[in-house]
């Protein structure tokens, strides 16, 4: 890996590339990291990196992303471009040897991102989703819990999104919010997010050319079904997701910061028995209503934490937890409820040849 | 019609079939209500008759439905046994010349309850389901606010009623549950429950041999989505409605006593002009962040407004309220909800013809 | 002891006195209870005493209550009539041999309720008050929390009861639902309810005639402070009691079923230590963030609970668990309170003579 | 009036005199104002100084507060030094012909705010209490609402904010979070905060030297009461203040951003009427149970409207809607607290003397 020279203990030099929206979350997440140096913020409106580089401090800016990538003495980058611009930025930084951080979407096409998961793998570079609610303190206790196993298998998921928000002029509903609940679901399950298939209804009541109400449905492991509901035009704010699980559930209230995470005790068993010597056999039904219990979740900034594993990913050479593979995953899923929606609701098979890519750095 | 030669002045007499889970219901409403006399309760296991008799007072108990339809001092039956057996005495009833009152759901196919529905027709009497949930409080008053129009146009439903409920041996949770939500929603909308077409997505993750987890889709008028979600699995108790409105959005929160309806004048608004000379039109967005209002609900038993609109039916020679199509419009999604999800999520056109039937009396 | 011959394996025989408000709620427990005969039902009122006996089935009634004590197959009586008639019949109960129920309050008097305490240890019998609230199964888990340590020394304590309720016309609000409070508060300590004083403040507001809003404050042992806030003119409907103690806080919320208790492992520690070679000390802040826990209760009707206690502290020869003197020592806290209200909130001393007396069945 | 000849339309000039802990909030708020030139930054440790400066972009710097006094082209002063350094640079400010801001509280005793209101009115200067909440969109609405009689007049007020807080090395809980309660209590009334008499109880069960659970009670005009529950121990956080009256009461949840203010018309109505010919009066109790409603707020910086309306007030040559009386006020009320709390909750009188003065600017 190109990048494994660096020493652990000297900074690793960033570009950041776009000051828009998200860009100056992420310069003022670098310039702080110990891991990190911002050696300069770069946009094609130099008024826009200059603004940005007085908030954080001085860090140098340019307007030619070519200029950028032909610093010998940087490591990486951070793309936080529109869409559409992801895939030619990101080829070009992999292709002049610099690891690469995107922004959501991984790009505006699966096939796009399969090719940049691609190139990275041959050229051994780290490419790296921003899937930021990830590395919340809420989300990386949920994959604690189903990965040591206290929620047994999952029945269920079921994720509401909604909101009086902005009406995108660009992407409808589905691809504006559910990216977070498919890139947590995708975190946070041991086998990802790897659907064969998925079905998306969807409305646009007002005429706005695009959906604002959605609603993602597709199946898990061993019979369960994930539901995603997204909407644009709700007067309440809710962000839930609850995870049903053979063991126990969990209730995930982002708005409650005082409980933020619930975990029930409380659940149906269905044990099977041989009930007599013939071959017929009889379930018995039972119920549990045990204790709830609420764990404490410790205080970070999710981004701080996610330029850690940026960092962290490229000196130990391997994927960072939220890798290129996962933003295609994400992507690919996105792709076929966009399918589905054109077809009223028809399944949509997911490619799964897209999903079995794995980044090896 | 045959019932209306019955004054006013004097009780109607009816007689209860079925005195199982609801029929004590049933009986103590119809016993209290300035409306009805109860003649008799039939159930063929006479012991739970009397028991049910013994707690409302001295009713005559006997166990032959024919004997009590026999009666011809009777005018109405009450139908409380299970839906298979709903079809064979209500045709009965009817023949004999009384009016009939049908636990939901109507019948167990929708080809039964359309004879149901015919039959009373021709013998003009009344055939009324008892959508209890339709003479709430809370439900009289969203039909009220839907029907001066309060929210304007319906841009989308969103129905939840999740909690820990018991697996029934015999229905999956579409049938166990969602009668609720269908009758509401044919209720409250002025043209009532009329969709062309619905799409069902469910799990069973325990292997219990049914759908434990379901989800419904279908779409509304003038480009609105309603969705009810069902689930028997969920640790905690939702039971939740959210309309929203052109104008206003209303959500229901059946399990807050303290504010069970809540109006939110928020939205976005879209309007459209046209924005120069030629032929193009520019949209505008905006957004409404007006005030919440949540209106004082009068306080009485639903079911007692219910054999009283039963009662004011017949006395008028007019359908009830909830009268048998709409019972039939419910049974059809149902049936549609169920073949859709026997074809993995495949959208099922709902038989329009069944639900033109009108019950005129 | 009395009562102490009567066999464990045959029913008791109670008689109920007061058929009002209440007392058909104890009818129906003493009619369903495995220990208990429902002996009679006697009110001055023949006709409201025959209604109860028609819904629990056929009791003898009778309005003579001298006559019912004189029954010698009586064991015990439950009295549930006006507070001002609680003394002289609980003494001729007491008088005759039989033990007694009494509802809350005591009586109208400490001096009263004083009485009727030591002619219950003077002849052996069980004096027992209705504290229902002490039988939930919220409270006997917060008793046993404490009991065990789980809370630690406790700091606080914090109840508000407060709706938009009935103002009554004849006690004030402190008479009306501070005793609910006081003998919730009496139960749970391992000490009981013991303050040295009491501090009151209260309003009229609307000019009733009496305090319809009321605050009471008292100290707790080691420094800590109980609060009770009552109020008749809330719109708002809250029953909650937080319990802050050294180690964990408990809050009760009664009205949310689906957490009525959280046990929250946060809060302040102060260590105190030796700073440096001389005398002076040091102390250290620190601040606890651990996990919440809320406890699944079983499901039991309290009622049920209580006149199984009743029995139970019969037939063992022992004090009930809510004995007459934790009456009495509510009876005392709001005899004070009332003092304090009526010199505007200053202090007012607790007599502890009263509240030392012990029931020695 | 000095700052009369200021012209409205160029900017007043503003010294911050702390940059400690509140400073920046003012330093960045007077910065964006179109009001205010912020013309220095002055604290004794250059550094702290200087670091805000850089945040707010290159404000001149100093040390030495005689020597900010000097400038004679400063128009006015911002405090926010610790408490006990109020009264010296006030007054020094005052001399030197500058309006002053101070941060709560205005003192570290009511003499000192006393001469320091009575420094201002002689100087015709601005002396102005930085009661930020006062300016937060909810309050304004309740001053409003209370203002125009949509809540009749005032029974109670119930004022609770409790946490897990940081407790304090120097003030109790009273001084540190009551006058938030008190200062908005002030705000609201249309009579301001003024009365007779108080009485507190506190404990201190963690032996931390001060109470770190509060209550405090004093009466409102025609009969009613307000209380304020402040406590640094509770594991839950609460923000909440209703506000009882003859018409309607309000909850203002500062925690439910979703529904921050609800007005409730419910209650309960006693009406007096002469009961027959001769002077004997009865009184009718009945109830309201009306609708909710919420209003919508808007949203803005508190911040921003105040030092808006510090301008405003030196322009107008007019007191600030938080002005040193209302400081003032607060003080009077705190020190009241204090003595009762040293007495074990006795009634401790406010001396009304200190509350009479008024800014005649």
């Amino acid at each position: 890996m190109e990048g494994a020279f660096t020493m652990t203990s000297e900074k690793l030099r960033v570009g950041l590339i776009g000051a828009g929206y998200w860009g100056p979350n992420l310069a003022r997440n670098f310039r702080t990291s110990p891991d990190w140096d911002l050696a300069a913020i770069c946009d094609l409106d130099l008024g826009r990196a200059t603004k940005v580089s007085d908030q954080v401090g001085n860090v140098p800016v340019l307007s030619d992303v070519d200029e950028l990538l032909s610093w010998s003495d940087l490591d990486a980058v951070a793309i936080a471009t529109p869409a559409r611009t992801h895939h030619r930025i990101a080829l070009a930084a992999l292709m002049a040897g610099k690891h690469v951080l995107v922004e959501k979407p991984l790009a505006d096409s699966s096939e796009k991102g399969e090719e940049m998961v691609e190139l990275a793998r041959l050229k051994g570079l780290v490419l790296m989703a921003d899937h930021t609610y990830c590395y919340t303190p809420a989300v990386l206790k949920i994959r604690e819990l189903i990965g040591n196993g206290s929620l047994g298998d999952i029945h269920f998921i079921d994720s509401v999104r909604i909101n009086l928000g902005l009406v995108q002029p660009d992407v409808d509903v589905f691809w504006d919010l559910a990216p977070h609940d498919l890139s947590i679901i995708d975190f946070i399950l041991p086998d990802g997010l790897q659907p064969s298939h998925v079905s998306a209804h969807g409305a646009d009541p007002l005429g706005a050319g695009r959906a604002c109400v959605g609603h993602l449905s597709f199946p898990l492991a061993a019979g369960g079904l994930a539901h995603v509901h997204v909407n644009w035009l709700s007067p309440t704010k809710i962000r839930q997701m609850v995870i049903g699980g053979s063991k126990r559930t969990l209730v995930w209230d982002d708005l409650n910061p005082q409980q933020r995470l619930s975990l029930y005790d409380r659940g149906v068993n269905l044990e099977r028995q041989s009930a007599d010597g013939a071959n017929r056999t009889a379930s018995t039904i039972s119920y549990r209503l045990g204790d709830t219990w609420s764990p404490a979740l410790s205080e970070h900034e999710p981004l701080a934490q996610m330029v850690s594993e940026y960092a962290s990913s490229i000196r130990e050479g391997r994927p960072s937890r939220t890798d290129g593979s996962a933003g295609l995953r994400v992507l690919s899923v996105l792709e076929a409820a966009s399918r589905s929606l054109s077809e009223d609701g028809r399944t949509s098979l997911v490619d799964r040849a897209e999903l079995q890519l794995e980044e090896t750095a």
